[in-house]
């Protein structure tokens, strides 16, 4: 986007309290601006009778001010064009600035332990990395954007209005929970009523609620480790006790779930990040253990959209008769991330209580983004996209797991039913940060193991390599660069 | 939004894992779906071939299930074009249900105080009323939905699908950020740069982010009284003391601040509800007290953009040299509520925390929303439709100014610098929610005083009038229904 040519009259402010003359502050404002990059090189500025009407002074005034500027340099006269922001305005000597004030000191009121948790392997430029094997991104040949855009038009028409502007306090676009009750959660064997469903800001957004909820008066909870680094930092936040519980070939064993947490977090369709599949009898197991002990379980079921290894298993929500278990969807896996729109199926007085926590937090997603999703959902277009997706998944996860055989590197421990990446060991038990730091200038981004697990150092020898973001024609040599690096590395260790 | 007629196959799943029929249980699942109101009369089955291959079962199958519900008058079968819902399907007698299982007990698990702060006097259909005297909603006509529509479609083109599909983790649109510091917050005399800006989902959301970041380990703070019920929502469910300071005509009084408090929230340009302005000395005076005492200044500016009564004062932000203050704009009140956007302006060790938290919470606001909202900024349509707003505020609030007085109502007690409510005292005392009550049958929205005051009771005399939400044309005789049943309630005490 060009920045505007013209700087709109909107832009100054007078301030008739202070004993600094009209002209006086109208320079001074220009002056800062060019300086601070605000107003650049060959803006036009306001015509002084423009500017002389917004903020109701003797157009001379204007006149006056813009006449010294042009003197200092600052602005150049065009005849009959006007005035504009001269070429090196911004390397004249900078005007005497305020008398300097002491800072306020933030540094007792912060905590600090948000910021703690921040992760920084994840470049927010990765499309500009030629071989982006990076979880939880979609390269754009997968999106249908023609579709989408066609939904978020149909969404702009003028009998949507409502939609779109009004403020919904703690309420859910109706036509797109009623598709999501009817059309999408019998795809997992789950029935649900209006009240026992709330959209989400994505699925981040449904677990910081669960927390805050269920998990913020000295409770304790189980997690599946390695884990969802996202939970566990939310759950790092909150007044609460973390259970890690080890996984097994089948996901999280019940038997280890320690005696006294109140709730349990799992992914058993696809577990977050191995993508091992809980069988039914285990998850039958789960939810007796959640009866007589008397736990929530929450399960995420980030991904199920995209499986396609094998037919579909139900959820473990659609085995759940007695309400004990909060569902968790997202549409960040099957349409893209960058609509942050995810849902929570659970039982009515929890959704009643998220629901007003939502409204007190952010009130809801936007309306547009809601009615879109409901046009898309409709329309067919959400299934057409996912068929697409589902081949393309296919052809990758295939691509990667012959080019990992090919270059003599691990296959990881699943066969896989399907999922957007691989959870990999490094060779020789090389450090995954290390491999990643030694990728990027490769132009290679996979993800390390550490973030999954609490231990520090433990999942230092695993790392996630996910391919929804790269395209079936650049894995081959992406892995290749993979084990060409870490060769190098075990060479110089 | 019509129900889709056909019914597609991805609707429907079998569980291979139970020893129920592979027949029966489709039939159970089309039965249960009927009952339930998923599948409605005259809607399309899947073709037994679509439907057998999306399972992987024998056509066969299909085929059968299909036929017995036929026969058990849930489906027609219309020669060539395949089965359908039975009219009367839903009547039918039901089949046997599962056997009952006790229900999980949520009730010890959930705090509860979250739904006990939601407010019920804002109906969400405040369009079917013909009087909406509604805070905090706008009317159509003061919308520009054919600009707003085109910079959404600009923002859906392909070289935005970056901004629209991507995870941004904790970023913001550069280009939404650049226009707001260059071109939105000198209009209030303020300077800031990137790393001072965070958007947030509206500015509920950012009352959220602070108090959770500043005022959850039992830190005391000050608001003001009456308060922005949303605010005092938010205080009510975090660990910390809240001392309301009634305040005065200039607005908040500083001398009555309590010594111990870390935070002090202000609305000083336009002050929630009663739209005092805090001016120039009391602004300077609670600027040197937070220094000397040491506590934060949160400046609500939420309404900024639409006073239109006199000259536009710079924001207490403006006069903040020592980085106490953290500033919060809102585009609900400029732009629409639906749009759920708004940003923080603060030190930058408070951003960063900020932004970390957010991050957590719910990433970001969706990506669309925001470069949307920059196309709007910066094509000019934002200044343009402002511009129409405060021209029909000006207008509304003199109309409504002119009513009440002919109607022998209370016109408050300020002048008023704009904004788009007024404040006002009911006839005789009279309590505004029961005004309110008997005004709904009769089509008018106005919004009682309860929630604006923490004693119970206080406030019971005082009630919102807003003007965003009815078109001049109504004002007069929703003020006539407002003193005709103001008197009928009066006459019969």
């Amino acid at each position: 986007m060009q920045a505007p040519k013209q700087i709109p009259p909107e832009t100054f402010l007078i301030d008739r309290d202070t004993p600094l003359p009209l002209q006086l502050q109208l320079r001074r404002q220009i002056v800062l601006a060019v300086h601070e990059g605000r107003f650049r090189p060959g803006e036009r500025m306001p015509s002084s009778r423009a500017l002389s009407a917004h903020l109701g002074v003797g157009r001379i005034t204007v006149s006056m001010a813009y006449g010294e500027l042009v003197a200092a340099d600052y602005l150049v006269a065009r005849g009959r064009s006007g005035y504009f922001i001269a070429d090196r305005a911004h390397a004249l000597d900078e005007t005497p600035t305020l008398a300097p004030m002491p800072r306020f000191d933030w540094t007792g009121k912060l905590p600090g332990r948000y910021r703690a948790t921040q992760r920084k392997d994840r470049p927010r430029n990765w499309r500009d990395y030629p071989y982006p094997f990076l979880y939880g991104q979609i390269d754009d040949r997968l999106i249908d954007h023609a579709a989408w855009r066609e939904c978020a038009v149909r969404a702009l028409g003028r009998r949507d209005l409502g939609a779109l502007a009004d403020d919904q306090y703690d309420g859910d676009d109706p036509e797109l929970i009623d598709f999501i009750i009817r059309h999408l959660l019998p795809r997992r064997g789950i029935r649900a009523r209006p009240e026992e469903v709330l959209l989400t800001m994505g699925a981040q957004n449904a677990l910081w609620l669960i927390c805050q909820i269920l998990l913020n008066r000295g409770e304790a909870c189980a997690i599946e480790e390695p884990f969802y680094p996202g939970l566990h930092e939310i759950l790092s936040v909150h007044d609460c006790q973390v259970h890690p519980v080890p996984i097994d070939a089948q996901g999280l064993p019940c038997d280890a779930i320690p005696a006294q947490v109140s709730v349990v977090f799992t992914s058993p369709s696809h577990q977050c990040p191995t993508n091992r599949t809980m069988p039914r009898a285990r998850r039958e197991a789960l939810l007796r253990l959640a009866a007589l002990r008397g736990f929530a379980v929450v399960e995420d079921d980030y991904e199920f959209e995209i499986s396609f290894a094998g037919a579909t298993s139900p959820a473990l929500k659609a085995m759940d008769r007695s309400g004990a278990v909060i569902y968790i969807g997202s549409f960040s896996k099957s349409v893209f991330p960058g609509l942050r729109l995810g849902y929570i199926v659970a039982d009515p007085a929890f959704v009643a209580e998220a629901r007003a926590l939502r409204s007190m937090m952010l009130r809801h997603p936007p309306g547009h983004v809601q009615r879109t999703m409901a046009y898309f959902l409709s329309l067919g277009h959400y299934d057409r996209q996912l068929n697409r997706m589902r081949a393309a998944y296919a052809e990758r996860r295939a691509a990667t797991a012959q080019a990992l055989v090919r270059h003599g590197l691990d296959l990881g421990m699943e066969a896989g039913s399907g999922g957007s990446s691989f959870w990999l060991g490094t060779p020789g038990g090389l450090d995954s940060e290390l491999l990643a730091a030694r990728l990027r200038p490769q132009g290679v981004l996979i993800e390390p193991g550490r973030p999954f697990h609490r231990q520090s150092g433990a999942g230092a020898a695993s790392y996630r390599l996910a391919y929804s973001s790269i395209g079936v024609s650049e894995i081959e040599e992406g892995i290749r660069r993979i084990a060409a690096v870490s060769r190098d590395c075990a060479g110089a260790a």
